[in-house]
């Protein structure tokens, strides 16, 4: 096999959109691959390069939570971040650049795994709730880590459950992919959040949770701190949006403690997906401001969870308008009832 | 059960997305859920409510090519368009407003299915010469007849095959669903190239035909009026587009013959995908100028393809940037050598 060239951006002449094209992720292995269930991952426990004693399987760690006094890639971790081992982009990307319509960039930048627990874990609800808050300090110490270089301008976080949701291994784990451009949808909710703020001095999002929290018919579930509300106008069944009360443009704020609460608060969330939808396939993706910015008076992080449980089809890639058949009322109904 | 709400339109209060929400959808029988394979749809012939001679499990036909002189509803049909059972937008749809953050509208319009063959094919390269010509000619008069009705703006039509593509039923058929308004990628393709025509004075699916056929590392197939590339930055491994070499916004303008021309090399393609990619799900989907407009200088209507061989994750859903591991390049060097 040819080596396969480097991952480039590419921009799309007419829409304007861009992807990324990285051979070498098809050299990845699959072990999710087509359509086993999401517990089928368990089979891989002979084999997974995650588990605590197989670090050596994958690259050394840029960040990990253990024990003090035990050296780096040796067991006696609570939670790992390495780098992938087939990355979407990379470091020092060989230059790339397009001509006319044809637009290019290298696809330069940092693509991460944070390995959430020593053993072999599949669902996340059975992470211990130590475990379940280490993921948000480590999101949080990555983003930290990451604004140090400036080539780059945003972190994409996020976690795919089960092979219906593209993941490819089974062991609990997130991804990080840093970036040198603010991608389409955050800069989406920027511009979105913007105009808002414009027009009423106030910041959409605070608005959102105030609003959802008087009229509570979105309202999933709630801790002092943060609101989980099934998404008004969500693209998928079921899609559910977690957010701080408080006003918080930035994930680097994250206090200790908050990571504590809004892990009690997703795992309530996660346990009420699987009893509702059956154990269903999801993602969950961070949005929060670029790195190095101050704090904005528009924006507000939030998680948002999409259960996977219906495709996209021919209506949704081409219209961009997506089809749903689950309201908002009632997914909260379904879902706050086991919360 | 209770009666599902009427459906209607809902927009994101931040990024201004619109979705439709129809709680009947949830009703249809889906003889292809989960991960079936393509082909087990041929299990569904003994109940299929599409072959000939079951003409009463759908709603009274709105077109149909048949031999002179056979009643409506009836056998002795090549291809059908009914309303769909299940439908996403409705012709009178309930009224529905939003206030505050919280904007609905009703969903009004028309879904229709397109049956394409009477008896019970499921792969579509099976269908004859004139089958696959009359798809194509039932999406032109369709939108001859929808744009009769000023209260529609746009038509989606688009292709389902597989269930991994989002299709419920394997009998060979696209849907139409007209809209009240422009959805936002045909929104964005017009907006872009509006734009390109102002700084050159030229369309930019015509520059863009002619750099590929010149370049021709994209290229898939051709035939005299058509060009089949692979996309430059496709959001899909494989991801095709089918474009006249001629301007046309219109695809109301398609002549049989032309209909017939467009039919030969969509099945070369699909054969092509059979061949390269193990006979893949994939959707197909027209983008086109809205209803009822003149002929635009900037606009060029199109066929895109994509092969539906992976699946977007967290990444792709938080971010809006799709990552892909096959290049364009790569991508028309393994179909053009099956087309």
């Amino acid at each position: 096999m040819t080596q396969p060239s480097a991952p480039e951006f590419r921009r799309d002449p007419v829409s304007g959109w861009w992807v990324i094209v990285a051979p070498e992720r098809s050299l990845r292995p699959l072990s999710l691959e087509g359509s086993s269930p999401r517990h089928r991952a368990e089979t891989d426990r002979e084999t997974c390069p995650f588990c605590q004693g197989r670090e050596a399987s994958t690259p050394g760690e840029t960040f990990a939570i253990r024990e003090a006094g035990i050296a780096p890639n040796a067991p006696g971790w609570q939670l790992r971040v390495v780098p992938n081992m087939f990355p979407a982009v990379r470091p020092a990307a060989a230059n790339a650049s397009g001509e006319g319509l044809f637009q290019a960039l290298s696809a330069t930048g940092r693509h991460e795994v944070v390995i959430e627990a020593a053993e072999h874990i599949v669902n996340p609800v059975l992470l211990s709730d130590d475990q379940f808050r280490d993921i948000f300090i480590a999101y949080r110490e990555r983003l930290l880590a990451h604004a140090a270089d400036p080539a780059l301008q945003s972190v994409s976080i996020f976690k795919n459950v089960g092979a219906e949701a593209g993941a490819s291994l089974g062991h609990c784990h997130s991804q990080i992919i840093a970036l040198p451009l603010v991608p389409e949808q955050i800069g989406r909710e920027l511009r979105g959040s913007s105009n808002y703020l414009h027009g009423t001095g106030r910041c959409v999002f605070c608005d959102l949770v105030k609003a959802e929290l008087a009229a509570g018919v979105r309202v999933v579930a709630e801790t002092p701190g943060f609101a989980a509300i099934a998404a008004y106008a969500g693209r998928f069944n079921h899609e559910t949006w977690v957010l701080p009360k408080q006003h918080a443009s930035r994930f680097e704020t994250l206090s200790d403690s908050q990571a504590a609460e809004l892990a009690e608060l997703m795992k309530r969330l996660l346990r009420a997906f699987d009893r509702v939808l059956g154990e269903p396939a999801y993602n969950w993706y961070l949005h929060a401001a670029p790195l190095r910015s101050a704090e904005m008076p528009h924006y507000h992080w939030h998680l948002e969870l999409i259960p996977r449980t219906a495709r996209p089809a021919g209506f949704e890639w081409g219209s961009g308008c997506f089809l749903t058949s689950v309201s908002a009322e009632t997914a909260a109904a379904q879902l706050s009832a086991h919360c």
